[in-house]
């Protein structure tokens, strides 16, 4: 089955609207999920669908809710998600975002009361292509063990940059404060792998390759050691205490039974290099993208996704027939 | 010998000034030097000084500029440091720095033409000792290969983040995006041991744990493989060319025999938590941090220094005959 980006879009806010989201907001976190799809990043695209929908199903997210934006400081917004998606409250404040940092030179956006189940990249790519350089940070359920710990506290906690190239799109990256995602354990353990060593520890806080051990009370290590644990605790930080947030350690969500997401927090900051002393920047990220490619590296981040977004609008975005059978169900169409 | 953290300031600021320091530029540089012999982080103390000596001798650096500083806009500082030493060009916009970011909420601090031969920890560590959240980022020679590249491109470019604690000093931790730092890789050539796989790669691009092959036109690795990859670029576009400054790869020191730091740049965020909307963002923050610790992690980020500075408050700083001598002669003393 194949389907035009607009037609994806209307067909997962269909599904969306008729499980509690309002119109606006099924037709924003509908687009990030068709976009992860268009651009081949299966893990964030329909295979969240059924997560979506238990999540809405179980009460513990809003679909409906209005964010409400505030100023407290002139390079700060701050947006009160009122419990609903981060993308809807990302959308409420994204063209003030970019005329704060335009009129000062940058602004931090401090999300709080917000629930993350997407990709990152999506939220910082649009600034890059408007010229911006853009660091996003969201703090997540408890899952990493951190500096020698035996249990949980800090998230998975991705973090994602965009920066403009004067010769082409936006360098784009958006990674995980873990060696491994959680979704790579979970197939492993469907699988019947053992995972690497260095991925996890069991629930008496010690190294193990078994998947299951880590799933079942145990915990994710960080990428790179202490390195990435200190990542960790800086996206907590910002996400959570800066933003007003919850942290990953104060998650209620088992009291809602269904629920896949955190409610947590957001912060995002947006530098306009047009007004730094930089002179043209996007140029300069130019010629360290060409010396970086010189010097062998073939696969940049963000190079597939391009590739298949690419390939995506040329010749419309495939979908299992099962997939699309399942989504049409879930909107209530009579195909 | 043991001597006050103040005598041995004065003792380094004398011997840079004797090599072409100006005295304010030598005071601020010998109080960063002292710091790190203070707190034990020993490979950026005295061992240093036959570094910055050869590099004032050398002429590549200007021990005697004089930064300038500018607001491009009204939450940016620009700082020129003119070819000197980057502590100098921070001293110069530290107090501006915090006087914007309690104003607008937030700063961002670009530093370029500039020269860090120092541990990072102290750039930011007086922000949050004074209620603010401080990130910051330097570029350096080139040495990390990324990407699945075969050629080094990026620096080892360290990151330094401090944020304020309700109940007790601040956590700050600073590290460098290669696996291992070079001193560490220098240190196994001269004891003639292997370093682990994953530190290094030879000339030709392959994978090698032979110190010497790494150094002698190989490259480092990045910490925790292409996440750390991403770090060090976001680090290169933030403190490159973000500021002005010039990239790892532009490094032409190579005319400066002796020279041993990076004329590069250097970007800080510093923010006022007290004009989000966080709310008492020093007391969640040690909340978080109480939770870390009673999940086992007995040694934050710091927690050494802090150890160490302590001791030598009380104690006095303790350094060995030798060194002593040797800074002695430095400073041109007739003890």
């Amino acid at each position: 089955m194949t389907l035009t980006e607009a037609a994806l879009v209307a067909l997962i806010a269909r599904a969306f609207e008729r499980h509690g989201m309002s119109p606006p907001n099924a037709a924003l976190v509908a687009a990030v999920v068709a976009a992860a799809e268009r651009d081949g990043a299966a893990s964030h695209g329909l295979l969240r669908l059924d997560g979506y929908i238990a999540t809405l199903r179980s009460g513990w997210v809003d679909g409906a809710a209005a964010p409400v934006v505030a100023q407290p400081a002139p390079a700060i917004l701050a947006v009160d998600a009122r419990n609903g998606f981060a993308q809807v409250a990302l959308a409420a404040v994204r063209d003030q975002a970019m005329a704060v940092a335009r009129s000062q030179g940058l602004a931090a956006v401090c999300i709080a009361d917000s629930h993350h189940f997407a990709a990152l990249w999506p939220d910082v790519e649009p600034f890059a292509e408007q010229g911006f350089i853009a660091l996003t940070v969201v703090n997540t359920r408890s899952r990493i063990v951190a500096w020698g710990g035996r249990r949980k506290v800090l998230g998975t906690n991705p973090m994602a940059f965009a920066c403009p190239r004067g010769d082409g799109p936006p360098v784009v990256w958006d990674q995980a404060s873990s060696q491994r995602a959680q979704g790579e354990v979970l197939k492993a353990r469907i699988e019947g792998r053992p995972v690497p060593e260095g991925v996890g520890l069991d629930a008496a806080g010690e190294p193990t390759t078994d998947p299951a051990s880590i799933l079942d009370g145990g915990a994710l290590l960080p990428f790179g050691g202490h390195k990435g644990a200190g990542i960790a605790f800086m996206i907590e930080v910002l996400a959570a205490a800066m933003t007003g947030g919850r942290f990953g350690f104060q998650d209620d969500s088992p009291a809602f039974p269904g629920a896949q997401t955190s409610r947590a927090g957001q912060f995002l900051l947006v530098i306009d290099p047009a007004r730094g002393p930089g002179g043209d920047v996007p140029g300069r990220i130019a010629s360290l993208v060409s010396m970086l490619r010189e010097a062998g590296a073939q696969r940049m981040p963000g190079d597939e996704r391009r590739h298949r977004r690419a390939q995506s609008l040329r010749d419309g975005i495939s979908i299992p027939d099962a997939a699309h059978a399942k989504l049409v169900a879930l909107a209530g169409d009579t195909q």
